[in-house]
């Protein structure tokens, strides 16, 4: 089913700053950033919106980092406890961690000043399948919320809010908080008014039904978010846009990747597992992302579906030319050039794409009804197939699991990508174990590097062995590999999965005390 | 909604052989199972009914190995492909094992010949979620499967099939093979009729709907399996009970982790975060399986409800005395003596006991809609929560990960439990890192020894590891595991989650050289 757009309001003019506040009581609550960050007391559990980079809010966050410097100045502590959707920006992330702001953050990050923090051990990071998220604050696994600072496109005369880039959490965030911070963003495009799908059919066990959504186009929800107005204390107006995402050129890798992944779909075409409108696409972030993206375009593909989590300018190319005919996200991460071709060709774009909460983006039950294709970026994989998405050496930890997991165990085909080395060779992505597991050998079914592609359908370990060594291992390490796997088979203590405990990490020790992963 | 059992053939009359087949056209069908076995062909892809040692094919198997032996005494090879539900018996999984006949084998096993070989190299073993199997078998990634052999109870007069004590994978077998063979075994209780609910609403993607289950009482199938009777190429006559489950009473640590388990959902309870009732129960079989449910006997629980893999005694002595207000499986795994209990009471308990395919009994969708608690056992843990299922140092596999990942990381509550050390002391449950992962940091929340309980729930690396160590580890291992985690805390390379990879696994090498884990 599609839904034909029928929304009232922003669409009709070019909104100015003040049309946004159309609540007539909340435009009584309008605040500095500096005010409405006062509000917000060390220890607090503060929610906030943010996506990849999009929708996050821009000015609270600077002011209450302000504000925390002042008081740590006077050598006393101020920490809070920050929930998002996933990565923000430095405007948030950034900041907060450069004040020594934080005393938890999740879920999923990946600003380099939040990353060092959490890497030197000085604040807590918790890492959390983006499905989770909503779900576990509703059972009261994190504690309750204090204050949830959310940016929206408007607000309607009713209070109704509209969303912004992402959606993120913000229906969980809005529903829960005792207190929520509103901030209206008059850089976001009004345009994506009705563009949001916010399904409000979620509930707490026993009570949950079926959710009856069966496309990627399906409507299942309404394009506003609701909240309890009463429960506002304070609307500030920014007016800045989402941190850009450059949109680099894929490198020769990437390129490699999409052609082996290229070739792989034409075959399971061939196969009859699949028609050549494939299944919906789930695609993560980044070059190789964006390579295979390009490749399906000259490819030939047409008409595809994507049931994703982050639309780039990639995937917006993609609808222009007729390869997606339609995507359904959680977050519009655009670079400025992408927001531009966006608003030029707004009638166009509305149609074809839809942002839900990320609860219902990544929920395991449409992943898995949906069919969807997995493709994922990774650390690491080991020769058995167990995949590292998180963490450098088994102890630095990069962004996060994100949806990875919500997808790779539901979909369809499960991808995992990365070049065959990474620091000019220094480090294999493929190695004898891995030093972190977020995806288990049950859950990975195609690895692929430039070196070539891994089907590992239907194998037993020892067999996933040989494949993946054969396909994915860079020529200066598939000798060394060999010959683990060989030593290993032979002297293991169990042979279903042979392992020289003494050395199955010896690899990542030797990158830890030379800088490179070669002897 | 509840299903009043309106059947109309088995239950009338004491049945006898002949009884059990009722289409005429497979009467004529009957053959030996010497002479089913001999349609068996070197190479062939044979999937097998049997879900927990109940309701796998009793003749069939052991006629083929005799076969087989007779192949191999002349030097020639004679190897199959074996799929099932779940583990079966020593009349199946044991004496193909014993003749060298499976090339392959998935998914869960237990059988103590099949884990030698498979630990010795002989046979390639795929372990796979259960909720998995049946897709992956649908989307042609195992390959086609030629012959089918499912233990029935009776052949209906249309040909429809009562199924036996386990349903398992039967349904996607029936559909899927290229040729049948049914046994029809008299033993079982022919008062199963119509307490089997077998779901014919699976699709491949793009085609999937929403399965309306919301309670697990409720009935979305039919009481029967279909098959095409053009097929069925043999129907074997059997009379041997099922695999005797031997009900042991829980020992000390299993009733100590029974009480920190209860406890803790009293805690819950109060919190409000779940009502007396609890949410559906999903519990591992074994020791400490029937400690905890004995727990809830005792602790005055009753009108719970259970979705789970297998009812063995234990949960039928639930159902007797109220604790259980109803129970779905997949598998009915009884004693003689819970044969006889249930055969005596059986309109009472046809009532409250559903058997449906094991892809609805471990459907994500379902278990993340119903809330299920989950309560399954484990090898070890490491310090940061991530759990082992499967590998003894990280090598040699037990038995496989089951359907525990399906409701780990779907359920309201993943609980893993296992006494805190294995082999008299020698093995510590609770490591610096685990030597296999199966259930990462991501997907458990709960950790339980007789020491004590580990909620995880809202924690971060450092914090899960203090926690674990505190609250599960064994005093003999606890200053070793403190030890370990402050060094590492204070020498990693990263300190998100601190580890010394040159002796990570160290503790596992030590019990491979010196038989202990302690040095």
């Amino acid at each position: 089913m599609t839904f034909k757009l029928c929304v009232s309001s922003f669409l009709k003019e070019r909104a100015t700053v003040h049309d946004r506040i159309r609540h007539t009581g909340l435009l009584e609550k309008r605040m500095s950033a500096a005010a409405a960050a006062a509000l917000i007391k060390p220890g607090m559990t503060v929610a906030m919106s943010g996506f990849t980079g999009a929708g996050y809010p821009k000015a609270v966050p600077q002011a209450l980092a302000s504000q925390m410097e002042e008081v740590h100045a006077k050598g006393e502590s101020f920490k809070i406890k920050v929930l998002t959707g996933a990565s923000t920006a430095p405007e948030l992330d950034g900041v907060l961690a450069k004040v020594g702001g934080m005393e938890l953050r999740l879920p999923y990050m990946s600003d380099p000043a939040l990353r060092k923090r959490i890497n030197d051990g000085e604040l807590d990071y918790m890492d959390i399948h983006l499905s989770h998220v909503a779900q576990h604050t509703w059972f009261g696994f994190y504690g309750g919320i204090n204050i949830a600072i959310v940016e929206v496109v408007g607000i309607l005369e009713d209070g109704r809010l509209i969303p912004s880039s992402s959606v993120g959490n913000n229906k969980t965030w809005l529903d829960m908080a005792d207190a929520v911070i509103i901030e209206v963003n008059s850089q976001q495009s009004a345009a994506m008014e009705g563009m949001h799908d916010i399904y409000y059919g979620t509930a707490l066990p026993p009570h949950r039904m079926p959710i009856q959504l069966t496309e990627p186009e399906d409507r299942i929800g309404v394009p506003y978010l609701h909240v309890d107005t009463e429960k506002i204390i304070a609307v500030v107006e920014t007016n800045a846009p989402d941190r850009l995402s450059a949109f680099a050129a894929p490198d020769e890798a990437s390129n490699q990747i999409a052609d082996h992944l290229l070739d792989f779909l034409d075959g399971e075409i061939a196969k009859g597992r699949m028609s050549d409108k494939l299944l919906p696409l789930q695609s993560g972030v980044g070059n190789i992302a964006n390579a295979v993206l390009a490749g399906l375009s000259r490819g030939g593909y047409r008409g595809l579906k994507a049931y994703t989590e982050v639309i780039q300018d990639g995937m917006l190319e993609l609808i222009k030319d007729g390869t997606l005919a339609f995507a359904s996200a959680t977050s519009f991460s655009l670079s400025e050039a992408g927001i531009e071709e966006f608003n030029r060709n707004v009638d166009f774009y509305r149609e074809r794409i839809v942002f839900r909460t990320q609860e219902i983006s990544n929920h395991p039950e449409l992943i898995r009804r949906l069919g969807c294709i997995a493709l994922n970026g990774m650390i690491e994989a080991d020769i058995y197939g167990n995949v590292n998405s998180t963490h450098v050496v088994g102890s630095h930890v990069m962004n996060g699991i994100g949806g990875s997991g919500d997808f790779a165990r539901n979909g369809f085909l499960s991808v995992f990508m990365s070049p065959s080395t990474a620091k000019g060779g220094k480090i294999s992505g493929i190695v004898p174990m891995a030093s972190h597991v977020d995806h288990t050998e049950h859950d990975t079914m195609i690895l692929i590097t430039e070196q070539g592609l891994a089907d590992l359908r239907g194998l037993a370990p020892k067999q996933r062995a040989r494949v993946i060594v054969e396909k994915c291992a860079h020529p200066d390490y598939k000798p060394m590999l060999e010959d683990y796997f060989a030593r290993a088979s032979r002297d293991s203590y169990g042979k279903h999965t042979p392992h020289l405990l003494g050395e199955a990490l010896s690899w990542h020790q030797r990158f830890i005390d030379t800088g490179d992963m070669r002897p």
